[in-house]
């Protein structure tokens, strides 16, 4: 349960991946920002982006966080589309589990889009992880 | 229809929103961006942050108009779920019409969220004036 006045959990797994605790499908990274494979994809291309800053959601985002996050969403968004073969892309920032957040650091959700092809449910079923670092692939040769 | 390669439309609803030529319920309002309540809200409380800069969605989006736009889009997300009394809170923004794209000038959509209480909806009802004109007096007392 992810409460908007939790205060932010050095646990998590996006802070475990940011410290190479834990692995991702990483397809770009900067000073400020980190984008990698959802591995519980609702549709394929389904990707993250994730500030470095530890900020458990949108409202505890410092301004200098604000920039850069959005700058690389824009960046990875352009690629995913492009490797997917999309027309469109949702972008969406879920705070607190009333929302549908369910890990307690702020990330941006990049979902491609095509008519006729819909989304799966949030969070609910895991990547074979073969056909997600082929996604990846595809994506990192457009970035 | 939508297309990620449209050039930008100096005659969108919300360029003309933003010249003065079309009335909206202002909340927020600086240099470089404007938050109003979205007309076919999707749930009470669904409001539209966008920035000045002409951009027809994100991957237009100019780099200096990033910080300004996801500043903006907290600022007055923390205000919705204030003013509504939601534990949660959902950013959304939508590239392109297979994304689900209506007005081409990029707009984040700010949606209240509690659970239990569902999304109607994208973009399909007209809101009543008044009940609107209420909510958003109720969120501008939040900011």
């Amino acid at each position: 349960m992810i409460k908007l006045s939790d205060p932010y959990d050095e646990n998590n797994i996006f802070a475990k991946i940011l410290r190479g605790e834990l692995p991702s499908l990483k397809l770009y990274e900067d000073e400020q920002t980190l984008a990698f494979m959802d591995i519980m994809p609702q549709v394929d291309g389904h990707v993250l982006v994730i500030p470095k800053t530890p900020a458990t959601h949108l409202l505890t985002l410092p301004d200098e966080a604000a920039g850069p996050l959005l700058i690389t969403t824009r960046k990875v968004a352009d690629a995913v589309r492009k490797a997917m073969g999309a027309e469109g892309v949702m972008i969406a920032q879920l705070s607190g589990s009333d929302a549908g957040q369910t890990v307690p650091h702020i990330h941006m959700h990049i979902l491609p889009r095509q008519s006729g092809i819909d989304l799966a449910f949030h969070a609910r079923d895991i990547a074979n992880m073969d056909e997600l670092a082929l996604i990846a692939d595809k994506i990192k040769a457009e970035l």
